[in-house]
Order: structure tokens, then C-alpha cells, then sequence
């Protein structure tokens, strides 16, 4: 997994200069790491360039200014439009270079994410996912629409979702009816819940857009199928006739997307547009499909769309890791409190509530992170390997990917809105104010939870694909799961006869321990929804009765554990290789932190199980509390390796000087009109002018 | 607590008409209860009377109509002081009425905060906390104040917490010096570490502030007093010489509310404008005070304050019923998947995982709202009688009060803030909606988490109480804690010795057996603290050490779960005797499924004391998704009790006509500008305009 030899350091001081001296200073001595070697546990040197290079091109161009007062929606959208094109035409990341190393793809996600997640949004939707949509579903004549779009002359979209059918695609209501005589298709909308909805980039700005609709040939229904309609026109922007397009309005968050919805009035478009690499209708309307299935070719049609979880999964990471260097470094320079009497107060970091509230999340923050970047690269090279041909373990792969997505995707994102919120609060007060950074990064990460499949459902692909696994266990073979996350299969009815046997605080924080411990847990949270599906059937109930009363507290913590387990399996195994000594000893404490976080909100069920019994778990939390107050004296500096630059950062009580009050001085007083009178008032002063008459 | 006769249906028909038929029909029939009579648990004619007459009111005053596009920060600063002068000119609960019945106050927060938690807060700071705080600390020659506040002829705050102390009030560094010559005392502000911060409606509006400072006397340092600063002219609203004020910028929430912060330079204020009814010093500069013990005079000095945190829970409670209906209505109301190939979809309310992350959070709500009337009364009784000299129990009520409240406003707030996240995905896609409404209630409500004192160490005060209650255990009377909240001490130490001898699901979640598990769970968790702290000490760490290295599982728990004890125990002792008896049972189910969702999430420690083991734990499981099951065929009747008037709660999800769909339909078409081009279209077709110039 290493090479022998990391980046030389002084590579590494060109691009990470020392940090301003401060406040900061004193936890910054204590670390026994070298912070710039930390970061190759998941960077290398051309990921470090381009993130370099990305964000000194933004740092120096005035459209990626940050504003002194916040922007209404409408200005939002026109800057991110405009960053857009602007940084889309610096073209730093082609596929060519994304071929030779594909850890740079992952690499300008987070540059982009990190400094402003609706340009983000806007470039992955309006240049990517439409390419990509029409490489993996079009033919050789759609290529003209992805050298359109390269060359930007076009702008693309994704439209899927429907105002009363998310999830439940099968149940989507847009259709499109096949004229044989005019070779064309109509694209109609029955009505207003059959709009396609939430689509990215559709309110404003999108001139073409993928749409999913029901295709109808001589009278028969072939299911959802995809289209390349043009929209608007690409010159002035205007919708053609018999398309109904707008912009859906104010989110809770990533306001600067232009989120849209279409409605079809019998909008004729001809049949070459129809997608139909893996079906559509000829000439004369008789359907064709190189599947017998029409459920695999569905299937097939869907799988195209897994990378925008292993997408999301990075993001959602992205938006942990900033929120973890604000809250970290703040709490370093926070003082409240101390000594009875004593003058000095003490850094509320020292707090073992604050520690505990931050540092397992920060464990989790370098366990994403590690993991995201081999996920990535393993998407990018399963792409790559599609394209290329190579089908060996295809099949299996590409199954166990969509398993491992459908469940790290809500668990990294449920994680990553957990541990936001904690420091949120971990700041106090000052963590309220927008200019902390904090409340934006919950709004944006918050879209995470529920697009590309509402967390709770995502979840169901992954139990279901175990549960079907379960009774094969001791058939299987390496080939089934490529990617490994079968592994606590192996032996799993010898581990499930065992009880833990480890009940000493150190016994229970080693790493190699809590893996075992989180085989047990997979497999018993596995066989214990097995089982219940199996009761729940033979006491009458369907299939899709017995599934749903096997999820909470069964199928949906199955699922969470399985891609813990992963996690925490491949961030060790990484870990424990990492040539760095000084930096593998903490990131080996951060793996027991983390594993034992985690085991510690399952606890429950490893006694209910009986695999814990007496006082384990008191130990085990005991293990916790020591873990966390261990990370806090190295906790500033495994910021500082996660840290974007401040200026991207952007938050007052986050900056690498830790002068978190004199940024909040400037930003307050600098505050457009701060210390004016406000324009209304009169309206307080006299406001009996305008009260309600009493006659 | 209940008289024989509730309120006449006839009469609740008058404020109450039957809701509007549709998609919502099926579940409204298919509850077991009198919609009506079910807000009597909890609501009065008195109550509902005002609620009515204030939501009336706004919903016929031009100023309360909502808007169709999102206001600036500064329109919503002004739309919020407009709002509060008019709603303040009608004077809908003056004090005369509320010393009649107690529970208008409560009634008015709740027809507020629903409404718009800006103007709330802004009419709560710059009448009620200005006017209480002189009442409290001021002699009678400060009355003039609230006199004039009463008039409104000056605007008040409160100014206590400063940039880099909040929590920490005897750090703070603000200094009030006296100056015998000229009886004068003299403000002063170190540097901006020490600016008064956060100071609601200080930003833009007030013209007096209460300000608290270290008042210095012929160079004695007598600690932390309060004073009416008067801060800018309230003919101009220009501050004084002396006095640099302004507005602290954006938040995450609450922006109608302007935020402010005020720095003195050497600013002499008149000596009779020192609130120093508990202590100051006479013309000549000596300190004079009726407490003996100057951390008595601190001490009741910010007992003055205990009553924000009781409005607070009241008012996180009203964010969370807010939530709630327009979760619960939605998830009736949305339908995806079903039988297989079936042409009618299932409601998602209908499957379990919706059931338990919505349903559990009902039945707190339910609790909440119960416990929250007596609360607020039970304070403003304590409030009348010390106003009136009544003395019995004083101290120890105030001294439970102060403990009680400082547990509930954390757990309430951690309550409904997981609640309202859980409503925000239970939405799905449209929950991230401006228009839903969630993300606003989910942002105002953050504000709970860490004003009126950061929730984890307001959990210390309560911490702190029980930990010196529990050598006394035995010697207590029920005089020690009038409120009742210390009943689980009772026997506590043969509960102790008990294991839980309920196993099968029916005895699990009977609620009077639940009561019980719980007097365990407070009892061990309050013993293991207590434990742990005695160690701790043994081994040679002082004080502060103790108490801050059992916080973390220990203390911060133990504060939770005496809150949650009362809470629980308050709701069962208050619906077992409702008279309806259809509303009656559906309540004790609530308190079940209130219960033992709780307990489940303590479970762990339920098996680390040996309370449980075996299976108890998948028992209780198992309860907590029965109890889910059956409470959601009670949950929109359950939602419409609770549910303020459609145009109060504002949400295109949550209406209670059940139209979700036509909502968003008309919301987004309605929409200002939503088909339109934007008028910066031209930067989508001619990017290639403003892009760098490659040369």
C-alpha cells in the first residue's frame, strides 16, 4: 500500500509553510507528529498540487472573494454560475490526467467543496453527471451532446425525481409515447406531481436535460427510460414551447444551485435522443434490449448512478473536516474557567465533556478520509475498467460497490451531521453567528441525508444484499466480494460462539481487538435480522411485511455496522502500514478511538447478544474517555493537517493563528453599516405613528 | 388537577372547527379520540382563548402576513421591531391577567413563538426581561424605568455576556468604577475581549441596557452588579459619547433579532442608576449589602435569571410541536412503494423506520407540552410569592427550581433538536424546502442549545445539586424538595438491590413499570456519579479535577436522566387521571412509548448495573416498535391537537387540509420570478466574456 519512501519534507514545507505563531503555539508543541507527514496518510504529492494549484488560482481571482454581507438568492445563483464557467475553464482536472492518477479526481472535489459546495454542485451536475450519463447510456450519436457539453456550448442536467415519486422510481409518472410516423417521441406530464423535480441546475440555467420518463410503444409500457431533451434554447435562454420549466425557490441550504422543476405539454422530440444503449424501440416501435430481463436492464440503467454516492460520501467528508478545524482550534484557544481562583484560565478542550463531544468525531474525520480516498480511486478504476472492457469479478464488484454505497453514504453523512452539530455547540455562542462558518456547512451537508437516496432507503440495498448473502456464507469466496467487505464472514459462526474476552481498558482499546470485536457485532447483527425476517415469514407475513418489520433496531443498524466495519478495517490495516512511525503511533490511537466510539453507542446490543456481560462496557467507556483526553493533546495539529488554507476555511473562530477574537473584532466592525443608524429608525422611535388605531 | 368537567365540546367546536376533508380523512377516522377534548390536557378556555385571540389578531394585520420571498437581514430586523410595537400596543397578557391565571403566560410565548420566534424573543427582551431585572435588583426609585419600558417609550436589554467570557461570569471583565466626587460610577471596557456581546436587540434598537459589571470602590473589586446604562438617545437612537455600540452581524437564525455589542470608554453614569437592592456601596464609596456571604449575593443575583431557562424549555418545546405536525401530516399524506406490482402506494407513515423516528418524538412532544404548563405556572407562582413575601420553602423550591431547570432546558432542547432533524429527513427531499418550514424551526432552535447557558454546563448545576443530595438520601423531607423532583431517593437504596423483574413486552412497557425502571436508572446513574467523583478524589485529584473527569457518561448523564425521571413520571401522574377516557388511553400509551424509547437509549447502562440482562433489552425493543406501530394510527389526530392554525405554521407540507402537493404546486409557482430568466442570463450563454484571458 506504501511506498517505501513518503514525499520529501521539503517538498512538503513549499506547499505547507509553517503556520502563524499564537495562541495555537502551545498545543501545536505538544503534538509528537510531524503534521505535513500526517497528511500523505491520504494525500500524495500530485493530490497535494492540485488542491494547491485550485485554490491559489481562486485565491487571486476576484470572483472567489468572499462577501462582507450575506447574498440574496438571486445573487447566489448568478456567482455561482459565473464561478462556474470561470473555474470550469481552468480545466484542472481532465480525464486524461484523472487516467494517470485517479486520486486527482477525489483531490479538486475537495477543493471545490471546501471553498463554495454550490459551484461544486453546479460544475459536478451541469459538465459531469450529464456526460457521463450519456457515456454510459447513449451511443455513438449522443457523443456529440458530451463535446457540446465539454465545450460547454450547452448546459446539462439530471432529471429524475418527480414532485410524488422519489425512492420509488418504478412509480414515476412522466411518459414517453413513441409516434412511429414522425419517429419522434412525446414527452408528457400528466400533471403537477408527475413534474420532474429538484433538478440541479434546471431553474436558470440548464439548456439540455436527461430526463427519466415511463416509454410507451404501441400501447405497451417498457418502464423508465432516459432522454436527451433539449430545454431551453442554448442562445437566449428561453424554454421551447411545450416545455413548462422553473425554478423551484428557496432551500435550506446550497441556495447559489438553481434547483428546477419541468413540466411536458405532448413535447415532441425526435427518437434519436432516446438513450437506448441497453433498450429502447427501432423504427417501427418494437422494443429491443440486449437484456432478457427487463428488471436487470433497469437495474443496469440505475447502477450508472452509484458513483454519486461514493461522490457524496467524499463530500459529506469534506464538510466533517472543516467543521472539525473550526471547533478543534477554537476549543484550544477558548478559555472559561480553571483553577479555583487561579488567573489562568483553562483551554475548554481540557474539559473531558468537550473532548468527548469532539475527538471521536475527529477520529472518524481521519477514518473518512482515509477511506474516501481508496474509494474514490476503486470507483474511478471500476469506471475505467468498465470502459476498457475488463469484466472479470465485473458482476460481483459492482454489486459489492452498490452494497458498500448504499450504506457509507448514510453513515458518513449521518456521522458527519452528528459531529457539525457537536461543534456547533462546542463552540458556545460564537459557533451561532454565521460568520463561524458552522451553520452553513449543516445547511449544505443536511441535502446529503436525503438526496440520492433518502439515507433510511440506501440503507435497504445494502441489508438486503446481506441478508441474501447469510445463508451462503461458507460458500463463499474472495471473488464474491473483491473489495473485502465480506471478510468478517470468515469464521463468522466460530466468532459468534465467543463472548469477549478482554476486560481491561488497554485489552479493549487495542485496535486489533475492536476489529474482532466489530466482526462480531457484523455478523450477530446479521444473523439476528436473518432471523427475525425468517420468524416474521413463517409466522405469514410477505416478504415485503417481514422486510419492514426487521428495519429499525435490525436491518437499518445492519447495514450502519457493515460499513463501520469497513471502515474501521481498512482505516487499521492502512494505518498500521504507515511508514511514519511517530504519525502512525497517534493514528493507531485514533483508530481505537474511533472503534471504540463507535462499539460504545452499540453496546446494547453486544450485551443483549451476550457477547458483553458484567462491567466490559463500563471499561470500554472508561477506554473512550482516556482515547479522547489522549487526542486532545494532539488534536491541534491533526487539524492543522486536515485544514484548508484560512482563506478558504473562512471562519472567524477557525483561522490557523487561533486569534479567533480579533477575527470576530474585525469581521463586526467591518460589518457593512454595524454601527449606523438603520434606515427604519424612525419606525422605533415613533412607533405609535404606526400602531393599530384603537377607534 | 383535573376538575370533574372538562370544557364543553360545544365550546371547543367554537375555536376549534372541523378541519378541512382530504387525503388526511383516512387516519382522522381511524383515531380512537376526541381531537378537541385532547388539548385539555394541556390547554384551558383561558388558553385557548388567547391563542385565538392573538392569532387572530395577526392573521387580520397586514404587518403579520408572510411573504412570498426571503427578507434581507436588515428587512427582517425591521419587520420585527414593526411586529413587536404592534403586538405590544395590544397588550394581550398584561400582568393583572396573568396573576389571574398563570398559564396565560405560557399561552401567549406559545401563540409568539409560533408565529415568528424573532419577534418573540425581541418582545420578551425589550419589555419583560428589562422590567423584571429592575423589579428583582432595583430599589423603588429605579421603577421609573419600568415605567417607561411599560410605555414604550424606551427600549431595553440585557447585557451580561462578554466576547471571550459567557458561561464564566466571574471572569468577566467589564469594570463599573466609583467615583465618590462626583457620585458617579465610571463604565469602562478594557479592550474588545471584554465588549458586552450577543446583547439581543442591543444591535440596532435599545436605548437602556442592563449591564453587569465588576464594581470597584476605592479600589476593592466587590464582584459582578448590575446597572441601567442608558445606551443611545431615544429621540435619535445616535448612541451617547462614550458608548461605541453596534450589531454583531448574521446568525445562523434568528435574524430578526439584532444582536449587538457595546464597549465603554470611560462612560460615567449617575450612582442611583446601580440596581443595588442586593448590594452596592453608599455615597461615600463603602460596600453595603444584606448578605453576609458575598457568593450569596452572586448567587441570588443570577437566580434572578433561572426564569429564561423555564421559558426556554417552553419554547424549544413549541419549535418541536411545530415540527412535529408538519412531519406527521406529511408522512400521511406522501405515499411510495407498496405491494409488490400494487397499484395503491403505502402512506410512509406507514413502515416502521418512519414510525420510529417520528412517533417517539410525539409522544415527548405530548410530554413536553404537559410538563411545560405546570412548569411555567409553577414559576410564576414562585415568582407571585416572592413578590409577596412568602417565604415557606423559598429557598429549597428556588433551589430546586434552579436545579430542575437547568436540566430541562438542555434535555428539551437536545429533545427537540433531534426531533426536528429527524422531521427534516422523515421529508425527504421536500424537507429541505425553505417552504417546509423545517429548516427555519431547526435554525431558531439551535439557539436554545447554547444561550441561557451552554447545555453541558448547565447540566453541572444540576449535576453539582444531586451530587451533595445523595450522602443526605436518607434524611431528606419532602420540604427539601417541594417540587418533588428527588421522589426516586425514596427507597432508593433497596431499588438498588432490585434487578428488573418485568420480562415479557406488556409488563416492559407498562408505564407505571416504566416509572419504576426509571427511579432505578436515576438512582444508579446519581450513586455511580457520585462513586466515581469519591474515587477520583481518593486518588489525590482535587475538586474541580473530580467533578470534571466524571462528566462524561457520569454527571452529564445523571442531569439528563433526572430531568427525564421527573418528566416522565409528571406525564404519567398527569394523564392517569385525565377524565376523557378515550384520550386517556391513547395518553398512556404515549407515556409508554415516551418511556421506553428513553430507556432504550440508556440500555447499555441498564445492563453494565445488572438491572437487566438476557433479553430484557430486545424485549424493550421490541416494545418501543409495537408502541410506535399503534401510535401511529393515533398520529394525525395526535398531530391536529397540537397543530397551530395553517397560517401560523407556515409550512407547504404540513397544512392540515393534507394537499401537500397542490401546496408546493402553488408555493413554486407563485413564486416571484420562478419561470422568468434571470436577468443575468446573458453571463450563461456569453461566459466566454468574462473568463480569464489565457494570454
Amino acid at each position: 500500500m506504501w511506498s517505501n519512501k513518503l514525499v520529501d519534507d521539503d517538498e512538503l514545507v513549499k506547499y505547507f509553510p509553517d503556520l502563524p505563531s499564537g495562541p495555537l503555539d502551545g498545543y501545536r508543541k505538544k503534538a509528537s507528529f510531524n503534521w505535513r507527514r500526517m497528511k500523505l496518510v491520504y494525500d500524495n504529492l500530485a493530490t497535494i498540487k492540485i488542491k494547491h494549484d485550485i485554490w491559489n488560482f481562486m485565491q487571486n481571482h476576484p470572483l472567489f472573494q468572499h462577501s462582507d454581507t450575506p447574498l440574496s438568492m438571486d445573487e447566489q445563483r448568478h456567482l455561482a454560475v459565473k464561478r462556474m464557467y470561470v473555474y470550469y475553464n481552468e480545466q484542472f482536472a481532465p480525464l486524461h490526467k484523472i487516467a494517470e492518477d485517479p486520486r486527482i479526481f477525489q483531490a479538486e472535489s475537495e477543493a471545490m467543496f471546501m471553498f463554495d459546495s454550490s459551484m461544486a454542485v453546479k460544475v459536478s451536475l451541469t459538465f459531469r453527471m450529464f456526460a457521463n450519463t450519456i457515456q454510459g447510456s447513449g451511443k455513438p450519436h449522443h457523443y456529440r451532446f458530451i463535446e457540446d457539453i465539454e465545450k460547454a456550448r450547452i448546459g446539462g442536467c439530471f432529471a429524475l425525481t418527480e414532485v410524488s415519486h422519489g425512492s420509488n422510481a418504478k412509480g414515476m409518472r412522466t411518459t414517453a409515447t413513441y409516434c412511429p410516423e414522425t419517429k419522434e417521441f412525446i414527452l408528457h406530464t400528466p400533471d403537477f406531481e408527475a413534474a420532474k423535480f429538484w433538478v440541479g441546475c434546471m431553474g436558470k440555467c440548464a439548456t439540455h436535460a436527461i430526463v427519466y420518463a415511463m416509454l410507451i410503444s404501441n400501447g405497451t409500457n417498457h418502464g423508465l427510460h432516459s432522454f436527451i431533451v433539449p430545454i431551453r434554447d442554448p442562445k437566449t435562454l428561453r424554454p421551447f414551447a411545450g416545455v413548462t420549466v422553473g425554478d423551484i425557490g428557496e432551500k435550506i441550504g446550497l441556495n447559489g444551485v438553481d434547483n428546477g422543476f419541468v413540466m411536458f405539454n405532448k413535447y415532441r422530440i425526435p427518437k434519436d435522443l432516446a438513450l437506448d444503449k441497453l433498450g429502447g424501440v427501432d423504427d417501427n416501435g418494437v422494443y429491443q434490449t440486449p437484456f432478457r430481463d427487463p428488471n436487470k436492464r433497469f437495474g443496469a440503467a440505475l447502477g450508472i448512478l452509484s458513483g454519486g454516492r461514493v461522490h457524496i460520501t467524499s463530500i459529506t467528508t469534506h464538510y466533517l473536516v472543516k467543521a472539525m478545524v473550526i471547533a478543534i482550534r477554537y476549543s484550544a484557544v477558548r478559555k472559561q474557567f480553571g483553577a479555583e481562583n487561579g488567573a489562568d484560565e483553562t483551554p475548554v478542550l481540557e474539559y473531558q465533556q468537550q473532548q468527548i463531544r469532539l475527538l471521536p468525531y475527529l477520529a472518524a474525520a481521519y477514518a473518512f478520509r482515509v477511506f474516501c480516498s481508496w474509494f474514490s480511486v476503486t470507483h474511478v478504476n471500476i469506471t475505467i475498467d468498465n470502459f476498457m472492457g475488463k469484466l472479470e469479478n465485473a458482476a460481483s464488484t459492482g454489486i459489492e460497490m452498490h452494497a458498500l454505497s448504499s450504506a457509507v453514504k448514510p453513515l458518513c453523512g449521518w456521522l458527519a451531521r452528528d459531529a457539525v452539530q457537536n461543534c456547533r455547540e462546542a463552540c458556545g455562542g460564537h459557533g451561532y453567528l454565521r460568520a463561524a462558518g458552522i451553520g452553513d456547512i449543516r445547511n449544505d451537508n443536511d441535502a446529503n441525508c436525503t438526496y440520492e437516496g433518502e439515507n433510511s432507503l440506501l440503507l435497504q440495498q445494502t441489508s438486503n444484499w446481506l441478508l441474501g448473502v447469510w445463508p451462503r456464507r461458507k460458500l463463499l469466496s474472495a471473488a464474491d466480494a473483491p473489495l473485502g467487505s465480506l471478510e468478517f464472514l470468515d469464521g463468522a459462526d466460530d466468532a459468534l460462539a465467543k463472548t469477549c474476552q478482554w476486560w481491561k481498558v488497554e485489552e479493549l482499546m487495542d485496535p486489533y481487538n475492536l476489529t474482532q470485536m466489530y466482526k462480531w457485532l457484523t455478523a450477530y447483527t446479521l444473523k439476528m435480522t436473518y432471523d427475525k425476517v425468517q420468524k416474521l415469514k413463517q409466522e405469514g407475513k410477505n416478504n415485503l411485511q417481514a422486510k419492514n418489520e426487521s428495519q429499525s433496531y435490525n436491518a437499518v443498524a445492519l447495514s450502519c455496522i457493515y460499513g463501520e466495519n469497513f471502515i474501521i478495517n481498512h482505516f487499521y490495516k492502512t494505518v498500521k502500514e504507515f511508514p511514519d512511525e511517530a504519525c502512525r503511533k497517534v493514528l493507531l490511537d485514533l483508530v481505537s478511538l474511533y472503534g471504540a466510539f463507535l462499539l460504545e453507542k452499540h453496546m446494547a446490543t453486544l450485551y443483549i447478544g451476550g457477547y458483553f456481560s458484567g462491567e466490559q462496557g463500563l471499561q470500554l467507556r472508561e477506554g473512550v474517555l482516556r482515547q479522547s483526553a489522549r487526542a486532545a493533546a494532539q488534536a491541534v495539529r491533526l487539524a492543522d493537517a486536515l485544514a484548508p488554507p484560512d482563506w478558504c476555511l473562512n471562519s472567524v473562530l477557525g483561522m490557523a493563528d487561533g486569534q479567533a477574537y480579533k477575527h470576530i473584532q474585525n469581521k463586526v466592525i467591518t460589518y457593512p453599516g454595524s454601527m449606523t443608524r438603520p434606515e427604519w429608525w424612525k419606525d422605533v422611535v415613533y412607533w405609535q405613528n404606526y400602531v393599530t388605531s384603537k377607534l
